[in-house]
C-alpha cells in the first residue's frame, strides 16, 4: 500500500498517511517552464496498491489534469490498483442537463478518472449522490453529517437546538444531523411571490428563541447561507451557527460570511483553506479519521 | 457545417471562419465563481457537422478542459460530427517514457479527446508524427514548412541560402524546407565533449558567409535556437533568420529572441501571441487557408 499526494491538499494527505501509519510516496509534481505538467514518481510502485490524494478543488482544472497525468504514469509503472481518494469532487454541480446543449460535466469527470486508469475512487458528499452512479469503477461515498454533529453534540449549547436547511434541496442532510442531535428541522423556503420581485424568505418550522444550526454540503459564494442566517436571526432565533462539508469560499465569499449574523462556521478539510481563510469565525474539522478508515 | 472557437486563439478561429465562408457559432466559455467552467451553446447543432477550433497553448490544462467540457455538450446536443481542429497541441514533448514512472500525457490526451466524443482531430506539425498512432479516430496532420518556405522564398534574400536543423531530431523539418528553397541543409551537433563541461556547438556543413535559416517545430524558451544563431554568426554565417511553426515562448524567451543574432524570427499563428509579444522581430503568419482547405 502507497499514499501518494498531488498539490491541492497536502496538509489532508500528510494526515491521512499519520492515521494509517503509512508515509507518503516520493513524487515530485510541478510544472515545465509552458505551464504543462511534470510528474515524477521517485520509488516503485510496480504490483502495489496505490493511493492518490487529490481534491478538485480550485485551481479545478489544473487539479483535475494533475490528477488524469498522475493516473497514466501509475498505470503505466505497473501498479496493481489506483485508488483515487478525492474529498471534494468538483463539477459535482454540473450533474445533468438544466438547460438544452449543457455539459454533464461531472459525469465526464468520471469518465476521465476512468479512461485514464483509476480502478477505484474514494468520496465524501457528493453534491448528488447519483453521481455514484456515472461510475464502473467502484466507488465509496463517505458521510461528512456525523463528524459536523459530533462537533454540536460535545458543544455546551445553552438552549434548544434546531437545524435548518438553507433550501429544500437540502432537507435529507438536515434530517440526518437532527437525528444525530435529537432536534427538529426547519426549513427556509425561498420565494418569489411575482417575477422580478425580491424574494422571500418563509421559514417553515419553530425557530423562535432557539439555537439554529444550518447545514449545507458546499458553501460556494456563501449567498444561500448569509441570507438563511440573517433571516433566522430576524425571525427571533437566539443565535445561528452554520455548517457544511465543503468550504470552496469563492468571490465574496469571506466578506460575506465576516459582516452576516453567523456565529461559527464548522467545515471540513475536504478543501485546504488558504492562509486568509483561516479566520477566527471558521472552524475546520479533519475527515483524516474517516477517510483512513476507508482506506 | 457550423464551427466554434473556445478561448485559446479566437483570431485565428475568426480568419478560419471567414476562409470558409461562415459566421462562428454563438457559444459563451466562461467561468463560475469557483473557477469551474461554464458553457452555453447558444444554437442548436442537432445533427450538424461541428468544428471547435483551439489550441492547447498556455493555459493548457484550462484550454484542455474547455475542450472537452465543449465536445461532452455538443455530444449530447446531438451533434452529427465533433471534429477538433487544435492546431497546436499541448503535452506532444510528452510522447514516450524516456525515465521509469513517467506518463505519456500527449496519449492520455488522445484518450481523453476520444473519451469525451470527438470524432476527428486536424493538427499541425506534431512533435513527433508517431502521435498520430495515439488516435483511433481520424487524424489530419498538417504541415507548417511550405508556408514558412514560401515566406523565405518571396523574401529577396541577397546571398546563398543554407537551411539549418537547431538539432539532429529536426534533419528530417530541415531536409523538406531545403527543398523548397532549393538549398543545402547544415546541422547543429551539440557535444558535451566531459561530463560537467560545457557544451559544444560542432556545425555539421558550410555556413560561411551565407544566409542561414534555423528552422524548429516549436520555440519554447528560445535556449536551443538562440545559442545556435549565436553560433552560426560566431562561424561565419552573413547573417541568421529563425523560423518555427509554434511559438510557445515561455519562461525567458522574449529576452533571448530580443539580444540574440537572430535577425528576424517567423512563425505561425497556431498559437496566439500576447501582446508582449507582437515585437517587430517576430512575423506571424497565417495558417487560416491550411486549415481552412482540410475543413
Ligand atoms: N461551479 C458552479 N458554481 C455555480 N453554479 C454552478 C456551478 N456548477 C454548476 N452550477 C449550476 O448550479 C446548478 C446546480 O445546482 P443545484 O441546483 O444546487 O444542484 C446548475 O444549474 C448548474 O448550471
Ligand atoms: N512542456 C515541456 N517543456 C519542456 N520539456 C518537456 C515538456 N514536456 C516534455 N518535456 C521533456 O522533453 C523531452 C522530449 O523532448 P524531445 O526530446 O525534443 O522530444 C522529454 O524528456 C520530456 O520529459
Amino acid at each position: 500500500l502507497k499514499v501518494f499526494s498531488l498539490n491541492s491538499n497536502i496538509e489532508l494527505a500528510e494526515e491521512i498517511a499519520k492515521v494509517i501509519g503509512v508515509e507518503l510516496g516520493k513524487c515530485s509534481v510541478s510544472q515545465f517552464s509552458d505551464g504543462e505538467i511534470q510528474i515524477n514518481i521517485e520509488e516503485s510502485i510496480r504490483g502495489c496498491d496505490v493511493y492518490v490524494i487529490q481534491s478538485t478543488s480550485s485551481p479545478v482544472n489544473e487539479n483535475i489534469m494533475e490528477l488524469l497525468i498522475m493516473i497514466d504514469a501509475l498505470k503505466r509503472a505497473s501498479a496493481k490498483t489506483i485508488n483515487i481518494v478525492m474529498p471534494y469532487y468538483g463539477y459535482a454541480r454540473q450533474d445533468r442537463k438544466a438547460r438544452a446543449r449543457e455539459p454533464i460535466t461531472a459525469k465526464l469527470v468520471a469518465n476521465l478518472l476512468e479512461t485514464a486508469g483509476a480502478t477505484r475512487v474514494i468520496t465524501l458528499d457528493l453534491h448528488a449522490p447519483q453521481i455514484q452512479g456515472f461510475f464502473d469503477i467502484p466507488i465509496d461515498h463517505l458521510m461528512g453529517v456525523p463528524i459536523l454533529a459530533d462537533h454540536f453534540k460535545s458543544k455546551e449549547l445553552n438552549g434548544d437546538v434546531v437545524v435548518v436547511s438553507p433550501d429544500h434541496g437540502g432537507v435529507t442532510r438536515a434530517r440526518k444531523m437532527a437525528e444525530r442531535l435529537k432536534a427538529p428541522i426547519a426549513i427556509i423556503d425561498k420565494r418569489r411571490p411575482k417575477p422580478n420581485v425580491a424574494e422571500v424568505m418563509n421559514i417553515v418550522g419553530n425557530i423562535e428563541g432557539k439555537i439554529a444550526i444550518l447545514i449545507d454540503d458546499i458553501i460556494d459564494t456563501a449567498g444561500t447561507i448569509t441570507l438563511a442566517a440573517n433571516a433566522l436571526v430576524e425571525n427571533g432565533a437566539q443565535e445561528v451557527y452554520a455548517c457544511c462539508t465543503h468550504p470552496v469560499l469563492s468571490g465574496p465569499a469571506m466578506e460575506r460570511i465576516e459582516n452576516s449574523k453567523i456565529k461559527e462556521l464548522v467545515v471540513t478539510n475536504s478543501i485546504a483553506l488558504a492562509e486568509e481563510k483561516r479566520i477566527e469565525k471558521i472552524l475546520q474539522l479533519s475527515v483524516a479519521p474517516l477517510i483512513g478508515e476507508a482506506i
